[in-house]
């Protein structure tokens, strides 16, 4: 495919979206542990500011961009409220009473460093500070309250019942630890837990970064369909780096065939689980040419979400 | 003070009031509990259906009806907003990692009869699912979009980390047990905490209320002032009950000074705690006074605030 960044060029333009948004998760995260005392808020700090690949708030920031919208502080301060809820969900499944992790991207976990009851708090004040956040956010970014609002209950949405925690108590049921000795699942279950554990949230990145550009409802269901593809790519290849990986180049523990989980090595073997993950990001890059977007970014992210070693 | 209820006409008027309120509790968690599977469907139902006293979706229920809105089930729908997220509080404080208590309302905990790991993710989802909730069902009560979207951030705040979420961890750090062996609270430092950890969802309960009634700003600052000072009352008068109280009577242990946390009759004594919680129910009737609301029901609600015996 002519055009492409090798790897090494696009793991520096994710560097330097990635800068804007660490600043923008400073300022978030600044904001959130003024309300609260210690030692939730180094629970908070832990959590948030602890690295990470930044993959949703970019994708956000990214789809604002490519539809036209404007690239300053306040979409990367949007953009953080996304991370917000992705580090909630990280800090909940390393607790002890969940994935009991003690390493998370490669350093100590929150519950680890603060204490269980601490990372639990700040786990639960993620969630409301994300929606106000991500409001005044919206609102900084140029749209209107009402529009602001919207974007707003759609961050929620995603995040909840429906979405990422309807995803981890999906989780929760398919693994073999679970008190009713479910077994694990099968290739649509496991399709379905992470689109509601992952793909809600990132599609809703995309959206929202759509929607603070002013996108229409054309290139909104463009931005979810995008989403849900690249986000299933996602794990799917997570799940081939881990049958493939190593702790040190991972930073965790691959963990989840330890837990008896299903993963798409186990279901397709390697080959086939890379197959579908590039069938997939076809069909997040044909989403875009349907709905005439160049979108060049967003393009090269999908293939990155393949090709990437770690 | 003429006209006023004795206590067992007003729990009659309470028990009327909760059977809506249950009614709608159901309708709320029968939505949430079709997206997750067990064991998490279990621990909502457990969490939200095991009984209580409701009275913050009755003060939200007696707000909007004193203000000359609707009384239909679509304002019960919205009420069960609010005792939601005062459920998933007290899922999440039940929880090993936080107060370890094994008795909720006489019955086992959540945690105990579901399992940890299924308490922890229904608290979680149902920040996300009372939102949702609380916006459908003020579209449903006769609101516009916009006003449902200001109504649904209205409750995320008062959940959040300047509200109840907050509370949780100012609580975290001034019991005796905290990591860093924080002293008991002040006076100040203990209104503070109650402010935050119940004052400010028991307030947004009555705002919210108002809004739904199509209140104005004068209304809403009213049924503010009103509900701070009631739900101070509330928890002063929960202190003395504590104090004089036993197990049996009350349901769960009385546990908050084996934590080794402040409480008001700790600092004030048993009667100087009653006259403080006297004197907030006089300023919550003040604002209603200054601001010309009849509202019979909230006075006798506050009176009844200081008079229960449980």
């Amino acid at each position: 495919m002519t055009g492409m960044m090798p790897e090494s060029s696009f793991r520096s333009f994710l560097a330097g979206r990635g800068k804007g948004v660490e600043a923008a998760l400073r300022r978030c995260v600044g904001g959130l542990v003024a309300a609260v005392p210690e030692p939730v808020r180094a629970a908070v700090e832990d959590g948030v500011l602890g690295g990470g690949k930044r993959l949703r708030p970019i994708l956000l920031v990214t789809a604002c961009e490519e539809l036209g919208g404007e690239t300053g502080e306040a979409v990367y301060d949007l953009s953080a409220s996304v991370e917000l809820i992705h580090a909630y969900s990280l800090l909940h499944d390393d607790l002890p009473c969940m994935d009991d992790a003690p390493l998370r991207r490669g350093r100590p976990a929150a519950h680890v460093t603060r204490g269980v009851r601490a990372a639990t708090v700040a786990g639960a004040a993620m969630i409301p500070w994300a929606a106000g956040w991500a409001f005044e956010s919206a609102v900084r970014v140029g749209r209107t309250r009402e529009e602001a609002r919207r974007i707003t209950l759609h961050l929620l949405e995603a995040a909840g019942a429906g979405g990422m925690i309807g995803g981890q108590a999906v989780d929760l049921l398919a693994e073999g630890r679970s008190p009713d000795g479910a077994e694990p699942l099968d290739e649509a279950g496991l399709e379905r837990l992470h689109r509601m554990k992952t793909g809600a949230l990132l599609a809703a990145s995309l959206e929202i970064g759509a929607m603070a550009a002013g996108g229409g409802e054309g290139a909104l269901a463009a931005m979810g369909r995008f989403g849900r593809n690249v986000g299933l790519a996602f794990q799917v290849m997570d799940d081939v780096l881990d049958a493939t990986g190593s702790a040190e180049v991972l930073g965790k523990r691959p963990s989840d065939s330890e837990h008896g989980k299903s993963t798409y090595v186990q279901l397709l073997g390697v080959d086939g689980a890379r197959n579908r993950a590039r069938a997939l990001v076809a069909g997040a890059t044909a989403s875009l040419d349907a709905a005439g977007l160049a979108a060049p970014r967003l393009r090269e992210l999908a293939r990155f979400v393949i090709e990437r070693r770690r």
